[in-house]
């Protein structure tokens, strides 16, 4: 278990310029990722204010274990140490950026981020979305079971389904509107061609650190430590494409034209302060199986985190206005914890290794100012929102931007957030 | 498209012993793979009779293109090269092994299989699998589904969805029985503990060669030049799993568990004598739609190969019995070419990368005798097959071997074959 150190402590004297009380990145977050400087080859960073550390420029500075790993460009690696190596780093980063005699040592280690380009932090091998947002299931299911919406299994097994990892992009990197197959209820035969309800999807992504052997299970009380760090993902979703392939073997080609993430690894420890009681589930509803039941998970597995969406559409971009809001929802609307997703993949004995990406799948809350989806936003298409410049929207039209956030927030804390992850939709091609 | 040449010829004289004739591998099959010699690192080979060749051991014969290749551990940037490299090296690798001035340089680097380890021949980016055995998808249909078998989008697309990469393995390593949920029709709750449906499924798979960047589709006509080989693989299923935890995102933990995969890359060159027309669809059905769509797809876009299923309990082998053979069935069965599915699969600008592997989905023919699956000819575990060793079997016991097969066979040239894909399964963990 991650616990609360010196590292957390609200008045840490950062010396970066803008690190203090910064929205994301402040000395309490750390988040590791896979930068390139300006004409520079990719390599490992920390995000710190508005700046990036090279960690390879101050690898006499950092731990034993983590020295052989910095000129890799990727963190599978670094993934891959246990816990106690990672926070071994976290703790020299957080003395050394609050250490004012080490300023002239590392300040030449440090870019600005405006000038850098983030990748993906690590080779991703499998990538699984998981469904475990219980209002988006039930959502998205009265809108194509309306006889069914929950189905009986959604409260024993953490649902999840293998995705594409080839096609997950980091924030930033434009999405080209898919072609596919779609069929109108009234019409006789399907047609190919572009999707006509794209759609975001607000999901937490779930990072892989150490991994497990073929055949060999993770216990539930062991699958937090399994967990490498946190990011957001961006599910991008073709609602046409979805409706008319998915049955009987799931969503295909209605998600894996595109994923985006954000690109910064928010780690464990980070993430300590903002532990809290996953929620009691509903009076009535089955208890976990034991393969899925510890009571420390249930104590301390869910994380207070605050999750948003905004969109920005061309015309409003043109106008100069400022990115309009189309929800809010929290981490604690899942209904499995992210060592239960963990323990239930492996349960079976698959094998995850560092640097597989876990979905949570969409997260809404209850009501409707939560909602994760245009899918749940507009009921299917049916109720259009109306946007601050005037313009409507059922699903996303091209030019329109999407963003992300997640932020975790609690009193006598510094707050932390995710970093960035948008996208801008592009034509599809002919 | 392959052709026809030289390297066909059926009297082709190779000088490596049991190579002619032999039922898999003679010269004119020549596939590709990843093998260990005895105490030595993994390599480059080709299959060769009863013998492998270190491709790195005779580099300055090879084309200019591969030399700088022979070093890698996997064919995944051989895989890559262009068709034309592949047949450069096919070209002059029958040419050595049938010249026998050639001899005296090739024969240090042969290897006794018997002696070598083989590995998985790629590293996998992904792994897709489909569902393109219209028979088997009726029959399963019908058993999950008997109200609706065959569903309204099947003959319009090839039905795929993402598996799991990271557990797929070479021939001959064994199958743990995995742990699961499962819930009995009358039951209030599912239970957790060993499937006590265990199953094969007979299938082909498609290695991706050279792959398409993230937003361009590949267009039917050219899907073919983006296959790199085939191979057969075994899609193990826990049934049980499977029927309680599928709806609505489709199989996830019942499949994921192991994947057994044929070690030899059989190359499209190897099969070019084995292409024939696919096989007209019934009066009735629909066109494939245009991106779906290539005449000379259609003429020479199936495959003669005759597939079958074995089996070995433990008490066969201790009685010194032969494996037992459960089925045979054709390709021709498919209702989708090898090359609507890579065009299928990127038709939504999903990029596929060298390495990546499809799976065609279990191959069963129209009648009892080609059943590709055991739920399949035991109905759903209600009529139990008899072996001769007396046992019977609905599905697969601890100690029981399933072995598959694939081979080409056509008048005037050397039969191939595929080579091993078999495993044994082991008690599940505790």
């Amino acid at each position: 278990m991650t616990t609360i150190d010196e590292t957390h402590a609200i008045d840490l004297p950062c010396w970066v310029d803008n690190a203090m009380g910064h929205p994301d990145f402040p000395v309490q977050n750390l988040p590791l990722g896979i930068f390139s400087p300006a004409n520079g080859s990719a390599r490992p960073g920390v995000a710190i204010g508005d700046h990036i550390l090279d960690l390879a420029a101050i690898g006499d500075h950092l731990p034993d274990a983590v020295r052989p790993l910095l000129g890799d460009d990727c963190l599978n690696r670094m993934l891959a140490l246990p816990a106690t190596d990672r926070v071994a780093l976290r703790r020299t980063l957080s003395r050394l950026l609050c250490d004012r005699d080490a300023q002239p040592v590392l300040a030449a280690a440090l870019n600005a981020q405006a000038h850098c380009t983030l990748h993906l932090p690590a080779r991703i091998g499998d990538y699984t979305d998981f469904y475990v947002g219980i209002h988006h299931a039930t959502n998205v299911g009265t809108l194509f079971r309306p006889d069914n919406p929950l189905l009986p299994n959604y409260k024993y097994v953490p649902i999840g389904y293998h995705g594409r990892a080839s096609s997950v992009r980091p924030s930033g990197l434009p999405v080209v509107r898919p072609n596919g197959q779609s069929k109108a209820p009234d019409a006789a035969e399907p047609r190919f061609g572009p999707t006509a309800r794209l759609d975001y999807e607000l999901e937490l992504g779930i990072w892989i650190g150490q991994g497990n052997d073929l055949g060999d299970p993770i216990p539930i009380k062991d699958a937090g430590s399994h967990i490498g760090g946190f990011c957001l993902l961006n599910d991008w979703s073709a609602r046409d494409f979805q409706a008319w392939e998915y049955v009987p073997l799931g969503p295909f080609l209605a998600k894996n034209f595109h994923s985006t993430i954000s690109p910064w690894v928010i780690t464990p420890e980070a993430l300590a302060p903002f532990r809290q009681a996953q929620p009691a589930r509903p009076q009535g509803d089955p208890a976990p199986l034991p393969y899925l039941l510890d009571p420390q998970d249930q104590e301390w597995g869910g994380l207070a985190l605050d999750l948003g969406v905004t969109i920005r559409t061309a015309r409003m971009r043109d106008a100069a206005m400022p990115p309009f809001r189309l929800s809010h929802s929290r981490a604690s609307a899942m209904y499995w914890t992210a060592a239960q997703i963990v323990a239930h993949h492996a349960s079976n004995g698959c094998n995850l290794t560092p640097g597989d990406l876990l979905g949570t799948g969409t997260i809404s809350g209850s009501d409707r100012e939560s909602l994760g989806s245009l899918l749940e936003m507009t009921q299917g298409g049916k109720s259009p929102i109306t946007l601050p410049s005037g313009e409507s929207r059922t699903f996303l039209e091209d030019g329109d931007e999407v963003m992300l956030e997640a932020r975790a927030h609690r009193d006598g804390f510094a707050s932390i957030g995710f970093g960035e992850c948008r996208a801008c939709i592009l034509p599809g091609r002919a």
